[in-house]
């Protein structure tokens, strides 16, 4: 969808900063479904595994209604109380609504990613949010 | 994915919208701190209090560290066991690096923010995740 915006801008634009200015600012007014998951793993030490994973989870960024995908391991802030830092690692994705998360929960990708990789992890949490 | 399309869209335009196209690919290509904060109300069926609190955690994104933010209430996706549904509140957003992220929690807008919406929260979990 960023793509055909863009390419609708760019047909009727000439000035360049506009073209640029376009699809981020339609990127951030569209209200989306936020998909955050997160990861504990059976051997929670062990870099390899927390890799492994890593590399999993990016497979999925080719089922094709999640529109941005953030993968992650636990940041070096500060430990606060309120910080849970007891995870390893971290799957946010966006979708455009819950019939865009509903396909990928049940995209053979997806359901390969659990049969391949679903030995790392212990537990899983997820956190499905929308956007107001 | 999305983006190297584009990239690839804007190299076969002027010189001039490919130029404007490069803050996007860097914006994207940055690999960000991602700090995502639930909370729970302490009347967790009270409409009111959900929505002052969304108007209240709005407020931070003056906060110039702040690279992207995303408000978000409970999702109706599938109820599934995995997914945490006891929240209410949702808050994410995206630095540019751990030192962002410090500035925000030290920043007045942020005391404020405590300051005049903490009566309405009993539990706040955060996650702070290094994108790899």
């Amino acid at each position: 969808m960023i793509r055909r915006k863009f390419l609708t801008s760019a047909a009727g634009l000439t000035a360049g900063t506009a073209v640029a200015a376009m699809p981020m600012s339609i990127a951030a007014d569209k209200k989306q479904l936020v998909h955050h998951v997160f990861f504990w793993l059976k051997n929670p030490d062990s870099v390899e595994d927390r890799d492994k994973l890593v590399e999993g989870v990016k497979t999925l960024s080719k089922i094709e209604t999640i529109r941005k995908m953030h993968v992650g391991v636990l940041a070096s802030t500060e430990k606060r109380d309120v910080v849970d830092t007891s995870w390893q690692v971290s799957e946010l994705m966006f979708f455009d609504d819950t019939v865009g998360q509903k396909t990928y929960q049940d995209h053979p990708i997806h359901q390969a990613f659990i049969k391949n990789y679903g030995h790392l992890w212990a537990k899983v949490v997820v956190y499905d949010v929308a956007e107001v």
